[in-house]
């Protein structure tokens, strides 16, 4: 049990009182639950996907909804990134300000206000913005906003390559009818197609994710053709999604790659056979709190680990998380993990089924989902390989909202 | 498509500064996502078991993580709550600082460190703080806080009546152990037993829930007689969830209840028969984004509902959230809602089988879990019966993690 001269009441107001010095001894005294980060599996993993892009002749503009943060999105910036891909014009804005150079906002957007606003920031800061859209509604609002700023903003043609969610049907009329809207703006730049394959999370092997991979590339690639046969030239052929992009397909005929995911990995990727246990860089440390005939229980909860079992609601791993004693390797190899078979807002209950957890145990747990768990912390601790810890913010936690105020 | 006039681009940096005024014409206007409160249900809701708990003779000391407003809590005690209920640490950390006087932590808490800070808090703003303990491991972190700081805190024996999360055995020996364990303390005064029947979630009927309900009671009034035998006085007997609270058995032996979810409600307790749908008291507005032959894209997903499929794991309810044109009445009754089939982190999928929404329409979502969509959202729009709006912080959002510092 961590002693009591340890620790500091903090004299501000606000919610962060208890503040609880990280620079105990052990990561068992630190106070849980929290969110860790490892620096060096965080580095070699966007090491890892800038060599299969230079490997493969590609950009990559890699997606920050994952991990939020300034600090990360630098790191893939100075490790070759050509730029960032956000999802919501707040969520871009974060790096915006931070002076990040160029921005892929991958989301339709219908209010040109917002796009207002993202671009009058992107102006003000220096940075190259790169909009999208998939129907007349988004190409008359980014035009609308561009119209009123006296810019002209490239836009890309996003397309439907199987999830059925955002995108322009690549085989419909609407393909060519939205890009010709987009070339024709006197405002707009048309900037090429982009495509994202969630679908492969619902993928049952990797050899299914590796289809799914070539069946993208071959849909980009063809539209791309029949783009170019009507007048349309199309600079740019941008795909991606994290397994999509580890159990690749070769790039032929792409430019530019957007996962997210990869830099932290999670059980999910584990599953796809995206990811070895030693590549999961992010992990969440939680305390047993209570034991009792059925079940150890621990403090993290919905509210820690979210209620996600993969994502794009795929469903085939096994409960809410996987756990393992900090003292044992966390690799998962020596042992196996302890499950957290359902979650309660602030509580995980860990079947024991013969085994034993002692109140207080300090667990490190593998999430189902790191993007959803980093958006519900202010803060992650980065743990850097001399085991110095440094506490980063999570930048652009919360931005799925739209911003209000009282005008 | 609201227009570009209505922007305000803010200059201050961090992530809000996409700011649109809300005093709009009509919330139709408004960005989206946003979550909405309508005041006139919630002051009724608060009112309703005010009455409840009047009738019964029982105290009401309602659980705040469903709200994590401090305005809500005040509304709360103004209308006759004793006090409230929170979570973690952090949790009543937020409300003792806004010094509402009397706060139960309903959480097992193993460190000491984190109780320290507590009752250092507490003391300061003059608010008496309760907490519980199922262990001997919790007692003694109570006690050695309390030793520490020189005072004497109220601790409730915390009691499992059939959800096997926290708690001790109402059969078993532990019981009158641990109660012995918390009287005998020099530093901690016993203040009688607590208990939790979240399994009312997972019951099928409305009457299921009253049978749930009245076994708890019958439990606890059992466990009172019990350890009053060995000597051991009972001054309190608390219980408590929102279903076991609106579907009661009568509170006879009850001396407190301290329900959370029902100030706002939420598609659950609508399934369970303990809410009406214009008891609701907590929507998010939303935007159709996209549109194809499979379904329209709407612009929430976990990020915003969460994934929850209800409270405890529950998931009999069908997909993620059911939806209304905002220009229909929002009690669904005139048109069966759409559900929301699926989730993304930033899209929901709403399956248009022969109905249509157009893109740029603003839907009104009722979520399927109330607490866990408060706790994304940094902020909510609080609607009052003039119609006029203001913007309300969510306090207490995001302290499910324990708060560090870099000592």
């Amino acid at each position: 049990m961590p002693s009591i001269a340890a620790i500091r009441v903090g004299s501000n107001a606000g919610k962060d009182q208890i503040v609880i010095p990280i620079d105990c001894d052990s990561l068992i005294d630190l106070p849980t639950p929290c969110v860790c980060v490892d620096e060096t599996r965080l580095i070699r993993n966007i090491e890892t996907v800038a060599a299969l892009a230079g490997h493969g002749g590609v950009a990559v503009r890699p997606h920050v909804k994952t991990h939020k943060s300034i600090r990360i999105a630098r790191e893939q910036v100075a490790r070759g990134a050509s730029g960032i891909t956000a999802s919501k014009p707040a969520e871009a804005m974060v790096f915006i300000r931070a002076g990040i150079p160029a921005i892929t906002v991958a989301y339709p957007i219908v209010d040109p206000r917002q796009i207002l606003a993202l671009l009058a920031a992107a102006s003000e800061h220096g940075v190259a913005v790169r909009l999208i859209a998939d129907s007349a509604e988004t190409v008359h609002a980014a035009a609308a906003a561009n119209r009123s700023l006296g810019v002209r903003t490239e836009l890309q043609l996003k397309v439907d390559v199987g999830l059925h969610r955002c995108g322009v049907d690549p085989l419909g009329p609407g393909a060519v009818e939205i890009a010709r809207m987009i070339a024709d703006a006197p405002h707009l730049a048309f900037a090429g197609i982009l495509s994202h394959a969630g679908q492969a999370y619902a993928a049952v092997s990797a050899d299914a994710v590796r289809r799914i991979a070539r069946q993208e590339r071959m849909i980009m690639v063809e539209l791309k053709a029949r783009l170019e046969q009507v007048g349309i030239a199309v600079p740019g052929v941008s795909v991606g999604s994290t397994p999509t992009v580890l159990l690749n397909d070769g790039f032929e005929g792409i430019t530019e790659i957007r996962p997210g995911n990869y830099v932290l990995l999670d059980r999910t990727q584990s599953a796809l056979g995206a990811a070895r246990p030693e590549d999961i860089a992010m992990t969440v440390l939680t305390t047993v709190i209570a034991s009792n005939r059925h079940n150890a229980i621990i403090d993290a909860g919905s509210k820690v680990l979210s209620s996600d079992r993969g994502a794009h609601g795929a469903d085939r791993i096994q409960g809410f998380g996987s756990a393992t004693r900090l003292s044992e390797p966390s690799d998962g190899l020596s042992d196996p993990p302890f499950i957290i078979s359902h979650l309660s807002e602030e509580h995980g209950f860990i079947p024991l089924a013969g085994r034993s957890l002692a109140i207080g145990e300090t667990l490190r747990i593998v999430p189902n989902h790191a993007c959803p768990v980093m958006n519900l912390a202010d803060r992650f601790l980065l743990v850097q390989a001399s085991g110095r810890r440094l506490i980063e913010p999570v930048d652009a936690r919360g931005v799925s909202f739209a911003p209000i105020s009282l005008g």
